[in-house]
């Protein structure tokens, strides 16, 4: 099923990963405080102070780093007479260190937990370890050593990676300082997702999600412009589909690329969205000449899912498609709004291809995936889009069917606003259904509250403290794991990144 | 203190290690039989067989290696979505495995306990563990895994390696099968402690010891003839002494080579007669050159340490020598006989050297210590040697008494017999210790009666079922250690290879 020839471009594109020498800047003491706050004060012992069965140090490395770790270490004492048996644990965010992995029993594997167990036998010497990890800060525990000497960490530096180069950033020029502060932390969250390919985050998964790389790319294009990872990931969805032709919902690249066996709906319609975008940050015809054949029977095999009122067929099954992380969501009438700006995407990109019958085509099936929003999903009563047999009332619904255009202007804005004050209305749970959200109302006209709203939630976020963009976020509960352990969230996650896209585009 | 000439000397012949790949030969199931027996059949679930969330697998090898290890596996199910972590245990004797490492609170530092807890990323892959493991068994657990696959170990296999080759092995051709078992028990005990140097134990300690190297020498001359090795040894023992100019107990090769801080008076000693075996072995006249001054100091400086009356001080500090395996030990006497028998090698040497006066002197050193051994430690009432303030009793004391040649002949053999036949009389502990005994009895004209007490005690060893002799075995209690776990006993130790240089010598 593998299309070779694409294969192989994407391949030759997987850029160099560049390495950058990051030294541990201090140890610290971090702190729980009643009110469940993390503090960081330096801690009273620093580096090469002499470590016995049981002591604990706290390296912190100043940034969100995504990288591989070397320790130089030392002895105090007579000569090592036994390996020294250590306990690392990695952290993006200090909460973790306050978790205990055996008490993890979450849903995710817990082989996502940064944490080695291993031996130093010869020392002094530097230990290098081979795998990588996404942290500010190590905790390295002494689990046992001989009596004989005391061990110390003299040095410690991060091998820190990202196929994304720093110089080669454009400077956002608005000196707001909200406004800077949320564009640093999303650049340095899209910079560290950035490995051989779009990474959804690099601590957990650290795969190729479409439903990421649509936010990713978007951002890029304002500011790393490493176009060519974009182009890369394209090809290898192309080259890589599942055997209906649809395009997969992520890609492995170990041991060999392929793609997963999770299809979801929405995924593989942003194929369409994401070739758009593409074309319209680079120009490149020659990519879109290739690929529109996969981005044309995504829409063609999403048509086939219609019932006959021309509405995308609800399903029960888990993972038919994403729209949020949201077990309660009822997703037919988000997933209408996705096939419709999707069609979208595919009628911009038939005009540049200049393929007037496909346009006049998709252009039929989007008129009638609307009306029949508007005929069937349309609720006059509740006056929004509701979703599934049950008639579900949810956010995500109505920012899909603005995005997708089936409601547009002053009315769009209105719905917006309304179903967000509706206190009944399903709510959103992810800062990627956010993003869309922010999206939908620009779509809709209201520029001035999508960034006041921007700003409230990821500054909310930055509030925290935190280096990168968080995975998940919950304003009203901003330590939540919905893993049952933070020790398992991804605090560096791609689709949080949207924030320099808006800033750069809306406020620059 | 280092000498520079020597170090090189010594480094120069580090010995080319022997690589041979063992595929792990089947599954097994040990069980623990309700006497404490272990059994061990094939398991039902073989290689390849689908592993889950805390599923494990015992792989054997065949045989006692020393190595690394190198495991090919693959899936089942989807696509692996997340890392696996394995904990691995290896295990020389499967006692080990009944055993949880967390449950060992022993005095030896538990990192030596061969477990190693990892995280594979790429699956299906190969992974090759970098650290050396000496082990016949290896369990592997699924400590977690991700719920849409399951683990395949589809191959394994141990990248064995020995300074030793085994095509030069002589061959031994007493055909009783008991002694052939013995001997082949013996040389693989060998085999598996030579590395780069001759190690302890390939598990523990994996160390150069003078004790050790006495008896690993002997057995080395009549086996595998690697006698460069022990060349090696000898220079490294003379290029690194401790700041008195005393040999050290043992050496570090790694960072860099570096003598240890512990220093046994009967292990320096033991530098002299092992440079004479070495000689006897070899005929090489040049290194007695070198290495005669290191001999000789060892001699005075352990005569600097005898009183008025010529005995050698007794010491309450811990491991002043080392005798044998036991705290309730008296030294006093057993040390008296080593520095005897460490001046009539240091006599022979001198004669190969043509050094007639200091013959004289040593041999007046040795007439003087003798007389006061018969003098002041022979009690006649109990007719035998005693040790201390307190004239304890001990095998020991006897036993280096003969060795030193305090005593001779038909009187040795009496006294060997008697004090052996005496309840009250402190008993052998260590195979190290036993080994001397018998060295004792056959200097005591006692052959057949020495052949006889090995054939039991390492038969009895041979009769728990193992590939290599064991660093302790207390016939009475087979299962017993010192340490409090058998987790970090050594069950392949190099002061236990004796059988092989008995056996050759005196039953070719």
């Amino acid at each position: 099923m593998k299309n070779q020839a694409f294969l192989e471009k994407a391949l030759a594109l997987i850029p160099v990963i560049h390495e950058t020498e990051i030294a541990a800047v201090r140890c610290v003491s971090p702190e729980k405080q009643e009110d469940g706050r993390i503090t960081i004060r330096p801690s009273a012992a620093g580096m090469g102070h002499p470590l016995q069965k049981g002591d604990r140090i706290v390296l912190e490395f100043g940034d969100h780093q995504v990288g591989y770790l070397t320790l130089k270490l030392g002895v105090k004492g007579f000569h090592a007479d036994a390996p020294v048996r250590l306990r690392l644990h990695f952290a993006e965010n200090p909460i973790e260190l306050f978790e205990d992995p055996d008490d993890y029993h979450g849903w995710i594997c817990s082989s996502w937990i940064e944490e080695e167990i291993i031996h130093v036998d010869v020392l002094p010497g530097v230990v290098s370890l081979p795998r990588r990890y996404a942290f500010r800060y190590v905790r390295i525990e002494v689990l046992d050593i001989s009596s004989r000497f005391s061990l110390t960490v003299e040095e410690a530096y991060c091998r820190a990676v990202s196929s994304a180069d720093d110089a080669l950033l454009l400077p956002y020029g608005n000196e707001d300082p909200l406004y800077q502060r949320l564009d640093r932390i999303a650049c340095r969250t899209l910079h560290n997702c950035m490995q051989a390919v779009f990474e959804d985050g690099p601590k957990r998964d650290r795969r190729l999600w479409l439903g990421d790389l649509r936010i990713q790319a978007r951002v890029n294009y304002v500011t790393y412009r490493k176009n060519d990872l974009v182009k890369e990931c394209l090809y290898l969805f192309a080259a890589l589909p599942t055997k209906s032709g649809q395009v997969g919902g992520c890609i492995f690249l170990e041991p060999e690329p392929e793609v997963d066996d999770v299809v979801m709906l929405d995924y593989s319609l942003f194929f369409v969205s994401t070739l758009l975008d593409y074309y319209k940050a680079t120009g490149d015809m020659e990519t879109v000449h290739d690929l529109w054949p996969t981005a044309l029977s995504q829409l063609y095999l999403a048509e086939g899912l219609l019932t006959d009122q021309d509405l995308i067929r609800d399903s029960e099954e888990m993972g038919w498609c994403f729209i949020d992380w949201n077990l309660a969501l009822n997703k037919q009438g988000a997933m209408q709004g996705v096939l419709l700006y999707a069609l979208r995407s595919g009628m911009e990109l038939t005009r540049l291809l200049n393929e007037q019958d496909t346009y006049m085509k998709l252009e039929a099936i989007w008129k009638s995936c609307r009306n029949a929003a508007n005929q069937y999903l349309w609720n006059s009563e509740e006056a929004c889009y509701t979703s599934g047999d049950n008639a579900q009332v949810s956010v995500a619904t109505q920012v899909w069917m603005v995005l997708g255009g089936a409601i547009e202007g002053k009315k769009a804005a209105d719905l917006l606003r309304r179903v967000t004050n509706r206190p009944d209305a399903l709510k959103m749970v992810s800062p990627y259904m956010v993003h869309n959200y922010v999206d939908a109302m620009i779509c809709a006209g209201e520029e001035e509250t999508a960034i006041a709203y921007m700003c409230r939630y990821w500054g909310g976020m930055a509030d925290q403290g935190v280096d990168t963009f968080w995975e998940l976020y919950n304003p009203e509960n901003p330590q939540e794991s919905p893993y049952g352990g933070t020790i398992v969230n991804s605090y560096c996650h791609a689709w949080s990144c949207g924030p320099a896209y808006f800033l750069r585009r809306y406020r620059p």
